[in-house]
């Protein structure tokens, strides 16, 4: 099937979400988990992670900005932290259950039965349940005006991932990690290793 | 393993990069087409792959510029177009082989053996074994000046996927495609269906 982009345009509202949305591949899921100033926890489903550099270690998420302030993006700009907990496969419909629309004040922790852990001096929660944790201080964001949503970027401050899943060159496997992978809005997955290539040199 | 943002700091430089570059989960696999001016076919391993919204259709990545023109970024200013080209089993060492450091003018699809393909009125090269295909038309871009990268966001003009891909509600089966996902800089997977699940409601 070919589409061109008036095709697209002719595409019913949920079919074209779901074509858009699935056929750029595989995306990195996680959980991202944020404290109001009040002090309640919010746990929300993204798959919208992307890396920008190691040094400094950077990255950014697609964020699509509500007005109530007690949200994802409100509380990052209110408390500068936030965390992303990658989702194994024995909790990943708790996962998609934080997709959902609770109303602000409800902690997505308690709805969904996953435990909210605090970390050193990081203002956001963790997910107790995940084995590879990541928390961002918030560095800055960009306005995408063509829909209304915003690139968040963020520095990389913590780091935790179980030694068993850590590589002699610093990679992690994510394979013996059980990370879960997702497509489109509703779609899980895992992976199995095709292979690690060296280095690519250029062939005289 | 922990690390805190001080450890990160004093981690050997290409440790630190394998590390940041695999812990954020599995990455969209892309090889981006593009033409220069002079007509010259440039072909490129993209790992940074990100959905910003399906109407308008847009999606992001992110490219370190280099200062000669006639590369990747320098041929997606010049024409406005890319293609984005799934990678399947069959060729992902030839991908990964797109990585190295080919001199410019070199057309990487020539040397690891793919075909570029030319589709309706697109000006950049497809890449002709893969089953899955998109176009984008540059939309804006925004400088990370932490370390001189960009992100390019782009609005998709084409897409393109094997009929026995497409499910009924418009979502592409990724597993059935046979794409292939990646890790950090070196590391190729192909996925596995965990389970699509029906839109996720509170449960009053």
């Amino acid at each position: 099937m070919r589409w061109t982009t008036k095709d697209l345009a002719s595409l019913e509202r949920r079919y074209r979400g779901n074509l858009i949305n699935s056929i750029g591949g595989y995306k990195s899921l996680h959980l991202l988990g944020t404290m109001s100033p009040q002090g309640n926890h919010n746990l929300a489903t993204f798959s919208s992670y992307f890396h920008i550099g190691a040094d400094p270690a950077l990255c950014g998420i697609v964020i699509r900005p509500a007005e109530n302030a007690e949200n994802t993006f409100g509380n990052i700009l209110n408390t500068k932290h936030y965390t992303l907990n990658h989702v194994l496969p024995s909790f990943y419909e708790k996962a998609h259950q934080c997709s959902a629309k609770y109303p602000a004040g409800v902690s997505e922790f308690e709805a969904v039965a996953l435990t909210p852990q605090f970390i050193n001096e990081i203002k956001a929660p963790f997910v107790g349940e995940s084995r590879i944790k990541m928390a961002c201080e918030f560095v800055q964001k960009t306005d995408i005006v063509l829909n209304d949503t915003t690139i968040v970027i963020g520095r990389i401050i913590y780091l935790e991932a179980p030694d068993d899943c850590l590589m002699e060159d610093g990679s992690i496997d994510l394979n013996a990690a059980e990370t879960v992978t997702c497509s489109g809005l509703d779609t899980y997955h895992v992976a199995r290793l095709l292979g690690k290539l060296p280095y690519a040199k250029i062939v005289k």
